[in-house]
């Protein structure tokens, strides 16, 4: 059976042995044959999603100790993959939450990295720039492309590191290698999501 | 003799009392009959302007140690106001810079507050909403308002303290004194850019 996150931007598709990003249409042709259990923060895709009889949405099933009711349901899905840690995943945006003995402490949402960088290229022309994936976080800037990379990094790297105390950090999501670098000590994985998914499945029995 | 700091968005112009800040068009309409001396960081409007024949582009002369070239000019005005300290200017762009003993050491460039909230609105329609203006700092937020205005305010914050390391912290801009009240210790002044402008043209004798 496979497993689907179905994201702002992406289809992510685990088939038991490695993940697939594939776009909307790609995934709907490619596995709409097959039995697959999907969590989605798209609301308007659903209907189209719906007509699938072998899709089986368990969003609902995602239940997270308090968890606020708006909360989209991959960020459930990953806090759900352990009981204690900073779970970051870096996607088209940047979501942070706080995990304790199981419970969920609270969070907060910060742009994507490409989502950051069209945001200063719309504000002056002057600041459309790249981004220095080598940015030093030591020593403070002194050209507009590392004082814009390191207004990017160092400000999420900052409140990260604030809400960090002691507790492990996991990172998941497209941009998620890119920015676990910055940390000394963190867990890069993009099976996180699809562990909490999976843990729910087993417990409750469904799928 | 007026002084005018034109910036990405707007005309802010200083009259020996009060500073206007003015939509280009209004500042040209009311003020080409007057003297004026400006800096700009608006390359394309400089044709418009230089056929003024009372205004004078003093741009050149902000010349601050340890600057580097691209470096805006209403940055630099800003931090020739005061030989120590962090300058915050919150406008479309939130630029912040230090200086030690007369000399820049660097500084980082982020998204103004409007930009922000416009980048999380154009990643998802889940995440459009106002800025939560009395934010909490010190509790973990858990509704996605919260969460977003959390992303915006404490990243940034994080980052400033980091850097303040005992300096005195001067804020300025349209957001300068909203992004001020989340610190203990901060000196608004909108009259900082203006400040950094007099004294040169006082040391230099120009204007």
């Amino acid at each position: 059976m496979l497993l689907a996150d179905i994201g702002n931007s992406y289809f992510h598709i685990y088939d038991g042995s490695k993940v697939e990003h594939l776009s909307y249409k790609e995934a709907i042709s490619k596995y709409s044959k097959e039995l697959l259990c999907y969590i989605s923060v798209k609301q308007q895709l659903d209907t189209a999603i719906q007509d699938i009889a072998l899709w089986k949405n368990i969003s609902a099933q995602m239940e997270l100790q308090g968890a606020y009711e708006t909360m989209g349901v991959d960020r459930k899905a990953l806090c759900l993959s352990h009981k204690d840690g900073v779970f970051v995943d870096a996607g088209s945006a940047i979501t942070v939450d706080i995990m304790q003995d199981g419970t969920y402490m609270g969070g907060f949402i910060y742009p994507g990295l490409k989502a950051m960088l069209d945001t200063y290229a719309a504000i002056s022309p002057a600041l459309e720039t790249q981004l220095n994936e080598k940015i030093s976080l030591v020593r403070l800037p002194t050209t507009t492309k590392d004082g814009i990379s390191y207004g990017i990094i160092a400000s999420i790297k900052a409140l990260i590191d604030k809400h960090s105390n002691g507790k492990k950090l996991y990172f998941t999501g497209g941009d998620g290698k890119l920015l676990s670098s910055f940390f000394k000590e963190a867990t890069y994985d993009e099976m996180l999501v699809f562990d909490g998914m999976r843990k729910v499945i087993k417990e409750a029995e469904i799928c």
